[in-house]
C-alpha cells in the first residue's frame, strides 16, 4: 500500500499526476517538427528559472553527478587548480570527482552544518596571487545537512579579492524550489537535475553556462564527448541532440515549466518556505535540533535533524519505512546514524507534510524517543493554518 | 496541488497506482480470447468476496443505483410489496426507486444513526400473513450515517417469522471492505459497485444473485433490458456481454481481486477496522460524537460525525476543501449541516488517514471549533502505532 | 504483440494517447468546483456536435443500449405504439427492447442492406389516422450492415403525413464521425455512446433530447430511476449527478471535444469519408461487394463486406485475429457467416487503414479467397495519396 | 493523429503498452528493499541476453554514446592505441570519441555497406608486433547502413594474430533483437541502450564487461567518475547506485526482460528476421537496392535503402512524414540524400511493418519514383503469410 504514501526523501520527489501524464508519450521521431518545437521553449524556460539572460542552458540525459562532470570537463584542464569548501556529502563528492579528473583541489574544510565560508574563500583567493585557481566550486544547497549557502556572498568575496576564477554552483536540490539569480550572482556554471524541484523522473542533468565559461571551453583539455557543451549546443541550435534525446523527459520538462510559471515562481518559493517552516516548528516542538547551524542557513528544501544522544537515526528511518511505509532521508557521511532528513521540496502540500510528521512521530515513539505524539504535528498545523485562518475570518 | 492529497469522501476512493495501470488498456476486441479469459475468473473472484458458492455474479456498466434497479426489475412486478427500513439517505433513495417502479413499499421509519431494526422487520413480516411482502430491502452500510447493520439478524428475523420474502442488501459501501457472507446470511441479491472497496473508477454495478432470486425472475413483470439478468448471464456464459462491455473496468477488477486476495480478505477487513478505529479515537479526542448510535453499529468504512451545536458542517467541509485541498463527505439529508463524514475505505494507509485528521483539525480550528490542534491526530497515532511498537520491541 | 495493432471493429475504437492521458485522473471529489466547471462545458460541447440549440444533453454511466432504454422509458407508457423499420441487428435489438418494455411495435421489415424506408414510414403514418403511433425509431447508422440512413428524409415523410409522433434516432456509431443535424432534422431524441466517434472507453450513454420529448416526459408512465432524465438534468444543473458520476469519462469527453473542435468537425467528417472511401476502393479491387445496397447508403464509419459464395466470414475474422492479431467485425444476425465488417471510425489514419487492408488480404489469401495480394491496398493507396500528390506537386 | 502511426526510425522504437505501464511508477525510495530486489534480477537478466556467465553488467543513466565513453575511459589511458574500421556513421562517431579522449586511433577505412573486415583486422594486428594496440572496436550493427558484422570472425582474426587486445563491440541497435554471444565471441565490452531492442524510453546505457576488461581498469588513466565501472559495480552490489538511479527505467527493464523471456529470445530473434526479410522482399519488388553489400551482411533490425539516381532521400522521408505522418530514418553521413532507412526492430508486428511499407510506397509514388503502388506490400504479404497459410491448411 505504500505506493500511496508520499516520499520524504530529498529527491527524487513526488511526481504530480500532471507530469506523470506529460511524460507518457509514445516514441516520436526526435527529428520531427513537434519535438523541435518543444525543445527550444524548454531551454528558454529553464533560463527564466535560472534568472539569466546571458547564459546558455545545456541538458544531458544523465544526473546531477553527470552535470558536475560536464561542468569541469568542458572548462578545465588536468592540473588546473580549483577551490572548494567541504561541508557535507555532496561537496565532498564533487571534490572527489575533481581529484579523479586530475585537478588540483584546494579544500577548505568546514563544519558540517555550516555554509560556504565566503570569508575563507576570499582569504584563499587573495593568497592566490598568480591566479592559479581557475574555479571556485560551491554547493548551493547541501542536501546532506540541509544548509543553503549564500552564493551572492561568495561572489562578493571573489570580487573583493579581485579574482578572475570561474564560479560553479551545485544547485541540484535547490533550483526551482528556492530563488536562484545566475546573472546577478555572477554564476558561471550552475548544475541541477530533473528529479527535485522540477518534479520529474531522474535522468536529465541541467546546466546554465555563462559566456565566460563558454570562453574557457576553448582551452579546456579535459576529455569529453558525451558531456561536450559544444556538441550539445550545436545540435540544440538545429532542434536536435548529438545523440538520442530523452524525449519523454523533455516533454515532461515542458509541462513542469508550465506548472511552475502558472503557480508563479515566487509562489513556488513561498510555498517551499512555508512547508519548510512548518517542519522546523515540528522539530522545535519535539525539542530536537537541526544540523544547520543557524537560521540564515536553513534550507527550504530539506531539513537534517539530529536524533537525541544515544539514538541511531538509521534505526529510525528504517523503522519508519518498515512499520509505516514512509521514506525519509538517512544521515549521510558524518551524519550517518546521527541525523535523519525530511525532504520537503517539489510537488508537496501542507497536508502531505503533516502526514510525514505524523509518521515519523509514531516511529520515534515506537523507539522510545522523548517526544510527545502529535506535538510536532500540532506545531506545524498551527503554523500552516495562519493564512487559512485569516481567510476564514475575512470570509465570515 | 490537490491532486496529491488523498480524498476522504466515502467513495469513489483513492485509486492505487497498480489499478490505474491495470485500467490503462488500449481498446481490444471484446470478442477475442484474451477478454473471454479475463471475464470468467473475475466473476468467480467476486463470488469469493461475496462468500457464495450458490450465487451468480452479474455486473453492469452502471453504478450502484443501476444495481438497485436491476435487483428489483428482475425479480418483482408492479404492485408487489416490499419492506424497507429508512434510516439514512441511501435507504431513502432505494425506497424512492421502488416507488417510482410501482412497488408498494412498506416503510419502517427508523432513526438516522440506528441500524436495520430486525425486531420490527420480524413484527412486520409476522403481520404479513398472506405473504404479500415479496422482498425485504436492507442497506448494509448506510453511507450517510456511518452505520453498519446486522444482516444476519435480519435474516434471523425473517426465519423467525417464517416468511418467504427475498432478502436484498445494498452493500455498495461495504463490500470488499468488511466481511460479507451472502450464503450464510441468506442474501438473495446483494448490490455493490466498483468505486468503493474495489478501489476502481466508477462505472460497474456488481450484483450477487441467489438461485431463489433467479427463480423469481421467471414471473417478474417489471420491464428491463439493459439490466436484464438473463441477457447478461447468457452472454457471460459465452464469454461476452449483451452489449459493449466496460473493458478497462473488467481488467481493473481482475487486478483489484488480485490485490485483495494477495493481501488476504481477512487482512483487508482488519486494516479497515484498524483505520476506522483510529478515526474514532480522534473523534473521541475532539470531544465529538458519531452519528452512529452505538459501537455495534460503527461502520469501518465511513464515520459520520456530528459538529457541535451552533456550527454548520457544510462550512467545515467547504473550508477544508478550499483552504487545504482535502475533500470530506458532506452531511446528507437529515444530517446536512449537522454532520460531516470521513471516508476510510479502499486503498488507504494509516499515514493517509492521519493526513486527513490533521487537515480537518486545521479546518475546525480555523472555524473556532472547541478542539485542540493535534489532539485527534495524537489519539489516532497512539492507536495506530500499537502493532508497530510491539514489532519494534520484539526486534530489539 | 497484438496490443500495438489497431482494431478494426466498428467500436470501441482505437483510443488516442491524448485521451488515454485525459482519462487518467486520480479520484477527485465530484462535488468540488473542478468537476463542476468541467461538466457544463462538456454538455455544451456535445450540443455543438449534435447541431442543436434547443435540445438538452443528458448522459448516463451506461452504454448505447442504456441510452435506448432511457429514450423510451422517459417518454412512453406501456402499450404505446412505436413505428420501427428492421434492417439490421441494431434496429432489431431496439425493437426487442421496446417489446420487452411493453410497447406495441409496428415493424416495417426491410432488407438488410437497405436504409430507413422513408416512403413506407410515410405510408404507415398516414394510415395511423388516430395518431396512436407515439414515436418513430430510426437507426442512423446500422452498424451491422454499414448503412447510413437519411434522417432528413424520414422527418420529411413525417411532415408529409402531418404526423405528431416523436422521432428517435440511434446515432451510436455515427455521431462525431458523420454530420448530425438534430434541430434541422427535427430529431426528438438521439442516442449515442462514448466509445465510437468520441474515441473514449465504453461507459457513457449520450442523449440529445428535444423540448418536445421533454414535454412527453410529463405523461410517460414507463418506470425509470437510474435513467430518469429529470433526475439527471436537475442534478446537472447544479453541477452534479444524481449518483456517482463516471468522473474519468467526463474528463475524457472534455478532451475528446477539444480534439474534435481543434481538428474541426467538418475536417473530422471529411477524414472519415476519405478513409471509408479508401476501404471501398479496396473492396472493389478485390471484386467483392458491400452489404449496403447503393452508394447513397454507404456508411463512412463501417463497411460490411460480403464474402464470396462458399466462404465463411467467421473463419475469415477468426483467422485474421489468430494469424495476424487484427480484429475485424464479424457478421451479425442475418449477415453471420456471410459478411465481415471493417470499422473505420474514430481516431484513425490512412496508414492504419492500410495496415488493416493488408492484414485482411493476407487472411483472405490464406483461406484461398480469389483475390490478389496487395490489390486492395494499392487501390486504397492510390486514393489516399491524391491530396498528398497534389501537395507534392505544388511544392515542387 | 500521427501519435497512432508506428515509427520506423531505427530507434527509439515503438514502446508496447505493457512497458509504458511498467515505467509509470511513482517515485519510490531507491534505498528501499523493493528497488533493491528489482535491480539484481535486472542485471542477471541482461547477462542472459548477452549470453555471458563471466561478464558483469553495468548500466548508466545515459545513452549508447555514454556507454562508448564508459567503455574506453574505464580501460584505456591517453595515448593508447585502438584499432577501428570505419564503415558507417556510428563507427565514425566512435572513432571521433576516441580521438577526443586522446587515443591513438588506427582506422581501417572500409566501404559504407561493407562489414567489419576481419582479414584486415588480422593484418593490422599481425603488423602490431609490439602489441601497442590495446583494443579493437567493432560496430556490430551499423545503424547507418543496415549492416550486421560478424563478431566471431573478428575474434577469430584476433586469435589468428595471437593478439592480446581487448575487443569492444557496439551492439546498440542489435542487442535483444539479434543473437549476441559475449562469452563465445570473446567480447570484452559490449555497449547497448534501453531504447532499441529493449523497447523502452531513452536513458539507460547498458554494458557487459569481461573479467579481462575489469583487469584493464586497474591501470586505465582516462579520467571518469560518472561513468566509473568501479563505483557503479560497488554500489550495485549493495543494491544501489552511486547517484540517483533512473528508477522508472529499471522497473521498465525488469518488465522488458520478462517480455523477452516470455516470448523466448530465439523467437524474438526469429521474429526480427521474419520482419526484416519481409521488408527486403518489398525492396526487391520495388527494384531498389540495399546499402548492405551482400545478404550475409543484411541487418535484421534496420534496412538502409538506396533511392534511385536522381532522387533525394531527404525529400522522401520528409514527404512521408508531412503527408502521411510516418517517420523513417534519414540517410546519415555518406548516405545522406542517397538512402533512407526502415527500422524494423523492437516491439513490432508484420501488420505494423506493412503499414510502413504502404506509407513509403505512397510517398515514393507522390514523388514519381518508378515503383508500382502495392508491389512492395504484396511481396511482404506473400512472405509474411507463409506460416499462417501453413497453419490455415493444417487446420482445414
Amino acid at each position: 500500500m505504500s505506493d500511496q504514501n508520499p516520499v520524504f526523501i530529498p529527491g527524487p520527489t513526488n511526481i504530480p499526476d500532471r507530469l506523470r501524464r506529460a511524460m507518457q508519450v509514445q516514441t516520436r521521431d526526435h527529428r520531427a517538427p513537434d519535438f523541435v518545437e518543444t525543445l527550444a521553449p524548454v531551454l528558454e524556460g529553464i533560463k527564466k528559472v535560472l534568472n539569466t539572460t546571458d547564459g546558455h542552458v545545456v541538458t544531458f540525459p544523465s544526473t546531477g553527478t553527470g552535470g558536475w562532470e560536464a561542468a569541469i570537463s568542458n572548462t578545465l584542464s588536468p592540473g588546473d587548480k580549483v577551490l572548494v569548501a567541504r561541508y557535507g556529502m555532496f561537496s565532498h563528492r564533487w571534490i572527489d570527482l575533481c581529484q579523479r579528473h586530475g585537478l588540483d583541489v584546494e579544500i577548505i574544510e568546514t563544519a558540517w552544518g555550516a555554509g560556504a565560508p565566503a570569508d575563507r574563500f576570499e582569504e584563499a583567493l587573495r593568497a592566490d596571487v598568480d591566479h592559479r585557481i581557475k574555479a571556485v566550486l560551491v554547493t548551493h544547497n547541501e542536501t546532506a545537512t540541509g544548509v543553503l549557502s549564500d552564493i551572492a556572498a561568495v561572489r562578493a568575496a571573489m570580487r573583493a579579492a579581485d579574482h578572475p576564477a570561474l564560479l560553479f554552483v551545485d544547485a541540484v536540490s535547490s533550483l526551482a524550489s528556492v530563488p536562484f539569480h545566475m546573472d546577478e550572482w555572477g554564476v558561471d556554471i550552475v548544475v541541477s537535475g530533473s528529479q527535485k524541484g522540477f518534479m520529474l523522473t531522474t535522468g536529465m542533468a541541467i546546466l546554465g553556462v555563462s559566456p565566460k565559461a563558454l570562453a574557457a571551453m576553448e582551452t579546456a583539455r579535459l576529455p569529453r564527448t558525451f558531456f561536450d557543451f559544444r556538441d550539445m549546443m550545436g545540435a540544440n541550435a538545429k532542434g536536435g541532440f548529438p545523440y538520442t534525446p530523452p524525449l519523454q523527459l523533455i516533454y515532461g520538462m515542458s509541462e513542469s515549466l508550465n506548472m511552475l510559471f502558472e503557480e508563479g515562481l515566487d509562489n513556488v518559493y513561498a510555498r517551499h518556505h512555508r512547508l519548510a517552516e512548518g517542519v522546523r516548528r515540528a522539530v522545535a516542538a519535539w525539542g530536537m535540533k537541526l544540523v544547520a547551524q543557524s537560521p540564515d542557513l536553513y534550507s527550504d528544501t530539506v531539513s537534517a535533524i539530529y536524533v537525541p544522544d544515544g539514538f541511531d537515526s538509521n534505526k529510525l528511518t528504517d523503522h519508519a519505512f518498515h512499520a509505516y511505509g514512509v521514506s525519509f532521508g538517512i544521515g549521510l557521511g558524518e551524519m550517518n546514524g546521527r541525523a535523519f532528513r525530511i525532504g520537503h521540496l517539489g510537488s508537496l502540500t501542507d497536508v502531505m507534510v503533516l502526514s510525514g510528521l505524523a509518521a515519523i512521530e509514531m516511529a520515534m515513539a515506537d523507539l522510545n524517543y522523548p517526544i510527545r505524539l502529535g506535538s510536532g504535528v500540532a506545531a506545524a498545523q498551527e503554523f500552516f493554518r495562519q493564512p487559512a485562518r485569516t481567510a476564514a475570518k475575512s470570509a465570515a
